[in-house]
């Protein structure tokens, strides 16, 4: 493997052995990745595009949790899918994960369209608090290189997708009416949505949702996600989805 | 008061001295209907317009709630909004709350355009479980008759409303994504969002949501309504909920 960069660290994923690039100062996973890759409906032999991987980490979580699904994962800033893509090389991963160093609305075209059938996004243009996009030198440009509004990765999305094939992804709660419009205006059914909240009287944050391309109307919402005890400890289901590995459900 | 009819009965509020006619057999208001009450977001002098009021809860409910608010109860069933009008007459709140034997869709045309700051729904298809349209012999004919899409419910709100005037409803939680369509499409914005859940380790069963005409996106979501304790007794917010009256948020 090449050396690790300028400050950059090598992590320890606690998952299957896996380790992560990840950069401290600028460019690190949080608790909303984890959440998407434990809540990413992901099936045996899924061929997964995961939509601004950042890191990788999605695809480097899920790669454990399914022996044989694959993953092409997009991401348009140059130095972050160079990590990504040396953290495959560091895993010996490059025959399962393909990082692409592009603009996501390029992505049907190059990566072809109706070929995925699990489509993953963790938005990054909210994730500043979340530390995917931390404050460093770069963060205005990368920020505004980034931006990219909710309707036009829902449609990306259903371009990328065979029918019946899934979308699944992590948004703030504030933003569930945007989404919910973002994804069925690109024929993108929701069917699966969970409240994540710190406590069950408090007010929830992020919302989890997961829409069939061409479904019919329903949606099934899960038990909210309550992430911490009165203690401030995690809740049991965190440590689990913490320790225990990712779940194809 | 005319005298009740055939299988009614008259039914304490236990609010401001208010009183029902329902039929217990076959028109009775749920939960759902207590829960849209409580959280209709009602202000000072707000003109309301609830569609589908069956026996008029809401209005009479909210009448009490605020003392200069005035209502137009709409109910396509004769029999429903007869039963309802005798209630009125009986509370002697004619004077604050119409009762309109007509079909929603004829609403705008009859009430006016821009008219109202408040709109009410609770939509009855979905109600049979709730026994506010319960099983009896008219109930198929009621049933065909009353039925009527999300997606025009919100457009006839949408009409009725003035510029940033409120539309509130409680739906099944699976609704969610067609009612978060259905306000878009009508120009109003979603921005209350209220799970209501058993127990906190339960599938949620309903949404209460909240709308304004014209506004801004992003929703609020509030701490999910948890309706009952481990023991299978009413919550303490549920208690206050049917015990301190109807709050105005």
């Amino acid at each position: 493997m090449k050396a690790l960069k300028e400050n950059e660290r090598l992590d320890d994923l606690q998952r299957n052995g896996l380790y992560i690039i990840q950069r401290p100062d600028a460019f690190r996973f949080g608790t909303d990745s984890v959440l998407l890759a434990h809540h990413s409906g992901i099936k045996n032999g899924d061929r997964v595009c995961d939509l601004g991987c950042g890191t990788g980490v999605l695809s480097l979580l899920l790669s454990a949790a399914r022996k044989n699904a694959v993953f092409d994962a997009v991401e348009i800033l140059p130095d972050m899918a160079d990590m990504a893509r040396r953290s495959v090389e560091y895993n010996r991963l490059e025959d399962r994960i393909r990082v692409h160093a592009m603009d996501m609305r390029a992505a049907p075209e190059r990566l072809g369209r109706g070929g995925h059938t699990l489509v993953l996004c963790n938005p990054p243009y909210y994730s500043v608090s979340s530390g995917r996009i931390a404050q460093n030198e770069g963060r205005s440009s990368a920020r505004h290189e980034v931006h990219i509004a909710l309707a036009d990765i829902a449609r990306i999305a259903s371009a990328l997708l065979q029918h019946h094939g899934r979308f699944s992804l992590v948004i703030p709660a504030f933003r569930s009416a945007e989404a919910t419009w973002a994804l069925q205006a690109a024929g993108i059914e929701p069917k699966y949505a969970r409240l994540v909240i710190a406590r069950p009287d408090r007010i929830p944050k992020l919302l989890l949702i997961r829409g069939i391309k061409g479904a019919n109307p329903g949606i099934h919402w899960a038990a909210p996600l309550i992430t911490h005890e009165e203690n401030g400890e995690y809740s049991k289901e965190m440590q689990e989805i913490y320790g225990e590995g990712i779940r194809g459900t």
